[in-house]
């Protein structure tokens, strides 16, 4: 009987995309989902707009519920369940029922491994599960965060780490009118762009209130009643209402030791193009996995929202017995910090010299429409091409509004070995309201074809 | 002495792009340029911007002026010359000083036909030159129906032609607050899309306030002391207190009858891929040329200021005698009518049909950002892919403030032979005030999959 039965560990975008697919292929399919929250399918990329008050409500966030995938799609959802173990010999996994504090077996025929991410926690330092400390990750914690701000009106926050979560609850707080500090462990903002482009959105967070200290790092909180009231660091204290952790997050694969179960890069579970795990009958997808870079052809991790939803749906599709791969990412990530827009795909001048390539690379200042058009803004952007060959290895864009969709037109050209010259001779579309007559992505390929 | 010199025919982004080329790789080559109008180097497509009143100088829209590419590129510009005749065998061409009224013959060593087009304007019908009726494709005409607007203050206009230019004026005289009719000879607006594309400006163009009457044709005008006061068609008669020619353009290579140089589709100059005609000495480049169709494989007409600057920038180098080639086009091509954007590429349903290509199609409707961000705004997105292979073939956007630049997406797959799976499989960027996690042409792409 439990030879046909899925189970599926997790019930965000890849676990539900992956449910969703099989139930299309198989209408009769016994499909059983446990998820440790309240929450199925739910955009985790929304909760900085929901906490600035930008959307009102965390149920718009939430795609579908769990009583939406059980009673329309007959998707046997189990939410408060915590799945603790995988045994892979005897096909069943050792779950825990949170509300009755129950554990039990649950057997599977077939295995999904979809437990996404979760942000990282300096664990070693008192304090960091005060009532004013929080992390961003799952849709719950944004709800705490947003319940807090309500509550106890804080008018300080300091944001540990300065990447795209950190930079986003900048902004959220920002808007909340909340004074904002930034602590930041390495020396530039967004350590997923080169310095120089970083050291850009340094200087643009900066012009929007908020206060940056890089090579800064966490060394404790002063407490009282369980609540933070200064940040230690290793070159000050900072006064603080509360607290938001953006220090990355990492594999939620923990509970997988002694499975058998293959990880790889940063603890994430190593799969195969159809998303199978070394383990027949088990397959991974989403935040939890590794995945490859199809520029650096080396496998690397990467936690976003679309990666988890094509992995999820290639997971599906192979559960189901259909013919699907996932080729592969190219690192394509977009950012939104108020009035500025940052991007970035491929690789950085950093994984380029580690992996001994010779390449070139260059800026360029240009505008997003036509400079005479009204609105017209500012947009930097920088290529790395492959010396010789031209081919495009990266590329970074930072501007303000209409300027951050263009890092696509580079994902595409980094995916499929476009070299400089493709993306000079490409017909891109102009007309004044949305572009110069050379796309700024055009000009800076013409700046760097020159140095090849 | 002559056989080094360089003569440019055209004195706008084709020409310019060319002698700017030039100039760069040869400080001291001589370059004259003849150009009939009083500008240089100037976005004709920002011409109706200048209309609306949204740039409040025509000087806006000149790049460079004569002048400065007489003082600051040493590049000898003769405006108001009008070249009437080439005579390839004795190297020389025919000119028109318009200033003086005199005509001599000017030898040259290298050629470059930089022509452009010129509006599409019905000769045959009475009135078609009355003070009141424009054609839209110069600088000149431009500022004509600027200063028409401010000494006569028009309250109705009839369009005619529903194309690009014909929406962008549409757009610029609503702003003006005149009242809009457009006459369009065939069954829907922008025959660049596809019928069912069409339809939806229709609806969009009616929504901004403007009339328009789908196939009808112009038959006449009534005129009282060389000013139009009703358009006539073949179905009604429409007061107007001016009259603007949308009806497309055509290229501007009548002078060359006779002079051996070859013509292609609609009279453009037939070139190679270094902008060389079949006569040896002579290039062409910009809206006087053919281009390839990339898709198709076939040569086609095309009039944008991108190709124009490629094309020219290619002859330039050619003609410096650097390697350059000009691939081809996709037709791309976007344009921008009040809030509505709308996007092209590849080749429509029609064109396909012509070449015999078995193909797939379909719509589908999503959101500019995140359903749930605010200021989603409605788009959608055509796509056509070969039936077999899901090569993409062609594809089209319409949609409010952020839709309209996702056609590049499109472009490049179109150029390089991608599949829907490989638009599928793409990286692209996704943060909520940017794209849902699918971007919208995956979406499509992702309907689309299912029908090969």
């Amino acid at each position: 009987m439990n030879n046909d039965l899925l189970v599926i560990i997790g019930g965000d975008a890849a676990g539900m995309s992956a449910a969703s697919k099989v139930r299309r292929v198989h209408p009769d399919k016994k499909i059983l989902v446990f998820e440790k929250s309240d929450y199925t399918s739910y955009s985790a990329c929304g909760i900085p707009y929901f906490i600035s008050g930008l959307i009102a409500s965390a149920d718009e966030l939430v795609r579908r519920s769990p009583d939406e995938f059980r009673a329309k799609y007959n998707i046997d959802v189990r939410t408060q369940h915590l799945v603790q173990q995988v045994d892979t010999e005897n096909k069943r996994i050792g779950v825990l029922d949170k509300i009755k504090g129950e554990e039990f077996w649950q057997p599977y025929g077939q295995l999904l491994i979809a437990t996404g991410a979760k942000a990282y926690c300096p664990k070693d330092i008192t304090g960091h599960d005060a009532g004013n400390v929080f992390g961003v990750s799952t849709l719950k914690s944004g709800i705490n965060i947003e319940k807090y701000i309500e509550q106890h009106k804080p008018k300080t926050a300091v944001i540990i780490g300065g990447g795209y979560i950190g930079l986003e609850m900048a902004e959220a707080l920002l808007i909340r009118n909340i004074s904002v500090c930034i602590v930041n462990r390495g020396a530039q903002l967004m350590n997923t762009l080169d310095p120089d482009m970083g050291q850009t959105v340094t200087g643009a967070v900066q012009n929007l209130g908020a206060a940056v200290y890089l090579g800064e790092s966490l060394k404790g909180f002063e407490i009282r009643e369980n609540i933070v009231l200064n940040v230690i660091t290793d070159k000050q204290k900072l006064q603080a209402d509360m607290v938001i952790f953006g220090m990355g997050s990492a594999p939620n694969t923990a509970f997988l030791e002694g499975s058998g179960i293959a990880l790889g890069v940063r603890g994430a579970v190593k799969v195969n193009a159809q998303m199978q795990t070394n383990v027949p009958g088990v397959w991974a997808a989403g935040d939890c996995t590794e995945s490859l870079n199809l520029v650096s052809k080396q496998h690397f991790y990467v936690a976003m929202g679309t990666v988890a939803n094509k992995t999820g749906l290639v997971a599906g599709s192979s559960i189901a017995g259909e013919a699907a791969t996932f080729p592969g990412a190219v690192g394509t990530a977009v950012c939104k910090v108020c009035s500025h827009e940052v991007a970035r795909t491929g690789l950085l001048e950093k994984e380029l010299k580690k992996l001994g390539i010779e390449y070139v690379a260059t800026c360029i200042d240009s505008t997003t429409r036509a400079s005479y058009y009204p609105g017209s803004k500012k947009i930097v952007v920088k290529l790395l091409a492959e010396k010789n060959s031209g081919r495009l290895l990266g590329g970074q864009i930072i501007g303000e509004e209409g300027a951050a969709k263009r890092i696509d037109i580079l994902a595409m050209a980094v995916t499929h070995n476009l070299t400089l010259q493709n993306l000079i001779d490409m017909d891109l579309s102009y007309a004044p309201p949305f572009s110069p007559v050379w796309d700024p992505v055009q000009t800076c390929a013409r700046k760097l074809i020159k140095s090849i």
